[in-house]
This record gives C-alpha cells, structure tokens and sequence, in this order.
C-alpha cells in the first residue's frame, strides 16, 4: 500500500489543479473557491476514503476525484461556516477567511460554487462507472444534507447561548463533523466492493472516528492557542455554546476520545484485510495538535 | 396531454408533501427549507422540462422528482439572493424572504439543505434509471453551477456599482437566470428520449426563453409596483446595477422581448411535435405581471 503521505500528495495535485485556468467574466468566483480549497487542509476525509479503498483494491488514483468532491464538500461547509451570520471566524488555517478576503457575497457564492462542482464532479464519474458509484455517492450526499452536515449545523446554531442535553449534543456532533468522516469511509469501502461485514465494521469504526474526531476538536479548542490551531481558539466559550467539555470536562474528554480510539483500533482488528495505515491514521487524528 | 394547471398541482403536490414530518433535533431546517419552497412560486422551471418530457412520453409522473430537485435549486438560490450580504431583500412572492423569519444563519443553511437535498433527490433517481438520467441531472448541475448560475450570479455581484459591456451583462443575464431554464427544458427532452435534432432546437428554444424571462424581469422591475411583484420594485435602480433597460432603455427591451418570443414559436414550429403546451406557456412568461 502507498504511504499516506504520497496519497495526500496525489489529492492535493488534484485539487490544486482542479480549478486552473477556468472562467472568464466569473474568474473571481474560482478565485475564491480556490483560495479555501488549497490553503492547507489535512486532507483527512479524502486520505480516510483512498485508505479504506485501498484495503481492496490498488489502484487508488480511480477514486481521487469522488474524494476531492468531498474535500469540495467538506471546504464549502468551512466557507459557509465562517461568515458573520455562522460563527463569525477571521481566521482559518492561520489565514484570512474566505469573506475576509473575497468579501461576503462572494463567499456565500465561493460554498455554493463548491457544493455544485462536488455534484458536478461526482454525477460525471457516475455516468461512466458501475452501480457502485452511485450507492458511494448517495451515501455521500445524504451525509452533507439536513439528515447530515447542515442537520448538526442547524443544532449547533440553535444551541447557542442555551443549554441542551447530551443526547442533542451528542447528534450534532454525529451530524456535524461525524457523518462525512464516517460516509468517507463507507463511500470508500463500497468503491471498493467491500464484502458487506466489512462495509458494516467500517461504518462502525467510521462513527466512532467521527465522534472522537469532534470531542478532539472540542479538546483543543480549549487547550491550543489560536497560533497553534490556525484558527479562533476558545470559540465555543466566547459563543457560550455547549459542547463536550462544558458537559463532561476536560478529562473526561480525554479519557472518551482515547476510549473510542481503542474501539475504533479493535474494529479495524476484526477486519482480515491490512488495516495498518487506517490504524495509523486514527492515532494521528487522536494526538493531533490542529 | 395534460393540462398546465393539472401538471403545476401535481408538482406543488409532490413539494407539498416532500419535507413533512421530517426531521428530530434539526426541525427548524425543514421549516425554513418547506417555508420558501412552498410559498406560491411559479413552477416555472419544473413545467418546462415536463412540458417538454410530456411531448416524448406520456408517464410524466415519472419524472417530477427530477422536476421537484430544479424547483428546490430555484429556492436555494433565491433564498440566498435575498440574503443582506446579497440583495438584502425583505419580500419575496409578497411575503418576507427566510431570513426575515428565520434569521440570517437558518437562511443560509436553508439555501445549503435545499441545494443538497436536490442532489440527494437526483442520485436516488440516477440509482433505478437508466443512463439518460444521469445525462439529464448532469446538464442541471452545470446550469446550477459556477459555469451557470453561480457564475451569473457572480457576475452580478461585481458588477454593483459599475458600468460592465454589452457582453458581459449577456453574460450575465445567461447564466444568472437562463441556464436553469434552458437546463430545464434540455433534460426534460434527454429524460423524454427525443432525437439529437430535436435536443439541439429545444437547447436554443431555451436559451432564447431564458434570455426573454430576464429581461421581461428587467422590464417588470422597471414598470411594476412592490405590490404587484411581490418583492421589491426598482431594484436594480436603487442597487445601481446595469441591466437590459439601463443599457438598451424600456422600449428596445419590449422589442427585444417580443423578439424573442417570437424566434422561440418559429424553433418550436419546427419540431414534428404537438408544441402547442410549450408555445402556451411561452407566450404566458411574455406577457407575465410578475
């Protein structure tokens, strides 16, 4: 199997060419998506499903495009995220947000471009490629919808400045950040005709990676600095939005996530194929610093 | 074949009922979603491309999901349009916009949920069709994206407060509005299965329509009332924005419009085909108060 890193690589060649040279009058509105598309994310979601692929078949560079469309997906919902009417954020990656730089308008467009080109890029891989396809992407984009992504982002805007129970937390994070890293996975597994039991593994230990994704980012929010996180540190206090640690503390915090990343270690062990760079990216997401 | 009327309530019909007693936690997304959706448009853009279907094959049912997923693409983008950092509209159909009821970040996200549930609704009905399906849904996605109406609106939001050519408010005027609704009537007649011949006349039957539709918009915002529109009268005006009055003046834009209109019967008499349903409805954007 190829090292994580070369993956990362192929990915982001991909994605950084993606958008060269495109536009003529709307030239900005590319400017714009290609600014928070390539301003140096880790990549985890596209890496998670090229890895899981991987466990199957071996040629991965296939799936690149279904894994930038959810790189797409997943930057579209950064964009949206930050503007003034969401949370407000300056920062991203230690740099200007998209409206910081392109103004407002144009970052509302830059996500709505996003998500469209996801679609655009997905529907034409579709139209040459088998049934598999097609079930890898409806797992996908139900993930990014109401029952998804913009579910959990509705919570989490209605949460503010109110109290909400574990079980409500504990959806909006699934929802939030949960279900694109767990459909990911299963996207990956089912482009890769995965045997079902494994599909079904894989969905667990997508769901538990999810949830110790988001209680990791809730951790670091409270310990990091902005510096180190690239982004507003204390976020969610400033908010006063409930998350993980207003609930359960910062120790418990620690002890869940490296408790779901065990499980998540053991899930991948039932599995008889070669898990190891899954599993090494599960401990990279544990002890991440950003 | 059926008759307009019938048709337009089967499509409210099917969006009537599309969002109810969804969701748990994330309610709130549903009702602002269903809020716009359903609050009297016009159905244009789903008419024409069952319109255009019903002139192949008579099961037009068949098709309103595909029909139902551009109406929601319409609503995303009008809900996002109407945003302050948009067009900063308080009314739309006579009634106040989504963020005036549900605030700026439901809005957003409501525009996000509508978008991707119309994916989601496309992909569910790529998964049992056959490949004219994913043809039809891959010419939508285009229109809606960064090359159509992401594009156009673009265009448009940089060219507040600027004098921009001829070219490029054709431009803009064609990708803003036209590419949906040309989008519409192609994939209506690739869902109906009719000859290449016939796809390219409709192609430029829509292109013609779409252009026709924009400037009669730009007509109506010129000689129309607030009352009579439903939303805010002398738009463009009031945000200094160029368009087919400001360039060409009103009564070359009623020209142009008639024009228009009339190259669009003279393409649709020339297909083998009982036109009469699309020449109808042609003739009704034309002369339309709103």
């Amino acid at each position: 199997m190829t090292c994580i890193k070369k993956i990362k690589s192929n990915i982001d060649m991909w994605l950084e060419n993606y958008f060269e040279n495109k536009g003529t009058y709307n030239k900005k509105i590319y400017e714009a998506m290609n600014y928070s598309l390539n301003i140096g994310g880790k990549r985890i979601r596209p890496l998670l499903m090229i890895l899981t692929y991987s466990m199957y078949k071996d040629n991965y560079k296939e799936i690149i495009p279904v894994a930038g469309a959810v790189e797409m997906i997943h930057t579209y919902s950064l964009i949206h995220d930050d503007l003034p009417c969401m949370d407000n954020d300056d920062l991203r990656r230690g740099k200007p947000t998209n409206h910081k730089v392109f103004g407002e308008a144009i970052a509302l467009l830059a996500g709505d471009g996003l998500l469209s080109e996801a679609m655009n890029v997905i529907i034409n891989y579709c139209s040459y490629k088998d049934i598999e396809a097609i079930e890898a992407c409806k797992v996908i984009f139900n993930a990014a919808g109401t029952e998804g992504m913009v579910g959990g982002q509705t919570v989490d805007i209605l949460s503010e400045n109110k109290e909400i129970s574990k079980e409500e937390l504990q959806y909006m994070h699934k929802k939030k950040t949960g279900a694109i890293i767990k459909s990911s996975i299963i996207a990956g597994a089912i482009l890769g005709k995965a045997p079902k039991k494994d599909i079904n593994d894989l969905s667990l230990y997508g769901e538990k990676l999810g949830l110790a994704f988001q209680i990791r980012d809730d951790i670091l929010d409270v310990i990091g600095t902005t510096e180190e996180l690239g982004k507003q540190a204390k976020k969610d206090e400033i908010d006063e939005k409930t998350n993980y640690i207003t609930v359960y503390g910062l120790e418990k915090c620690q002890y869940l996530c490296e408790k779901l990343t065990d499980e998540c270690i053991d899930i991948l062990n039932k599995i008889p194929k070669d898990t190891s760079k899954l599993k090494e990216i599960t401990n990279t997401l544990l002890y991440r610093k950003k």
